[in-house]
């Protein structure tokens, strides 16, 4: 069976990213990062995930990304925008899924895998410029590069499977593949039991995807906002 | 004062590099990497260095390596080679420097700072696929797309001086510059205290270079190889 490491951040996007690789017949190797992010339940629903999907192995790395702050995930004095803004957000982690990207790559180089997976949208991406194609292209070429398999002639392939679709669609072809969004949480403001707060960007997306899609919501709302 | 990202293992090549970066004027923010590698006094040794050399900041980041392990630097099961190898060597840590690339790009998009620095070198670069300068434009290429500084039209700089110049011209670039390498740790299995085994691919390198360079080698190896 082919192996293939998928990054699992725990929220909708990567959650269809893995029942997607599943569905194509892939071993799937789960790869989640802690990286000091101020949603927490994300890691905890990335557990749920992994789980339900029945991968062949999960494994969170841990790096403290809050060192550098510079975004209002990792940095608690940043707030979480409550509203609708312009340009490139202040919950955009820099590098990201620079970051992300290279330590799946570690992970695929070491069990001879080929093939790597990120929920990446450029549609309803929220303006992060590392959700853009060109830049899944130029991180494929690097990978060929910065790899001993590269060097021997293998051929690495990013999958974004996501890129082109709209929040609606991801959500529409989720739940075709049968993923469970009560396991996921997007929300950047959630709280420790995963419960979102229906303002943050990540929900607008979320909640306006699941409407578009005709499919009921199944997010868990913090009790202040479901009434 | 321009800023600029400097990438510090604590070795010779590191040390080497910042001297340099130093010397070009830029206000110098070392970044060094605690990926539970097996040779941990180079932490100790890149505190030291970025000390001496009164860096503007200097920042650890830990991320647990070893759960991907495929190296001898951060596999305990796998013994660093005390004799000469073909190919790609085992202390090769799958997409090392793009992982650390990835924190410096990101660092430097909190700073501000256009200009990152990594000692790298193809000449005696004991076979890493991720230190020939192909690797290096690549990555470039990637921080321009992978960034909101790239998006809004800034232009990263990867500063890798070392390339091309052999261990010796290092040595005797570092000896201009004023670096006291016996600060350095280059040794893959250094003990605690950061003495030298005198054995490992980066121990004969080192000693070789500084044979070639004319200039005494300051490296402190551990006493039962003095005699």
């Amino acid at each position: 069976m082919t192996k293939a490491v998928i990054l699992l951040s725990g929220g909708l996007d990567s959650a269809t990213t893995l029942a997607f690789a599943n569905s194509l017949g892939f071993s799937c190797h789960a790869l989640s990062l802690d990286y000091g992010q101020r949603h927490r339940a994300e890691l905890a629903a990335a557990c749920r995930v992994a789980e339900s999907m029945g991968v062949a192995d999960h494994k969170t790395i841990t790096l403290n990304l809050d060192q550098i702050g510079g975004s209002a995930l990792t940095d608690a004095d940043i707030p979480v925008p409550e509203v609708p803004g312009e340009g490139i957000p202040v919950t955009y982690v820099p590098a990201r899924n620079t970051v992300f990207l290279s330590l799946a790559l570690g992970w695929a180089e070491v069990l001879g895998a080929w093939d790597i997976f990120i929920g990446v949208n450029a549609v309803d991406y929220s303006g992060y410029p590392d959700c853009r194609p060109e830049y899944i292209q130029a991180f494929e070429k690097l990978a060929q590069l910065a790899t001993r398999g590269g060097v021997e002639g293998g051929e690495y392939h990013i999958h974004a499977p996501l890129i082109h679709l709209s929040k609606a669609d991801i959500i529409r072809k989720g739940v075709d593949l049968g993923v469970d969004y009560a396991r996921t949480v997007s929300c950047y403001a959630a709280d420790a039991e995963g419960l979102a707060c229906g303002l943050c960007d990540a929900c607008r997306l979320r909640a306006e995807g699941f409407r578009q899609a005709g499919v009921a919501d199944p997010t868990r709302y913090r009790p202040t906002l479901a009434g």
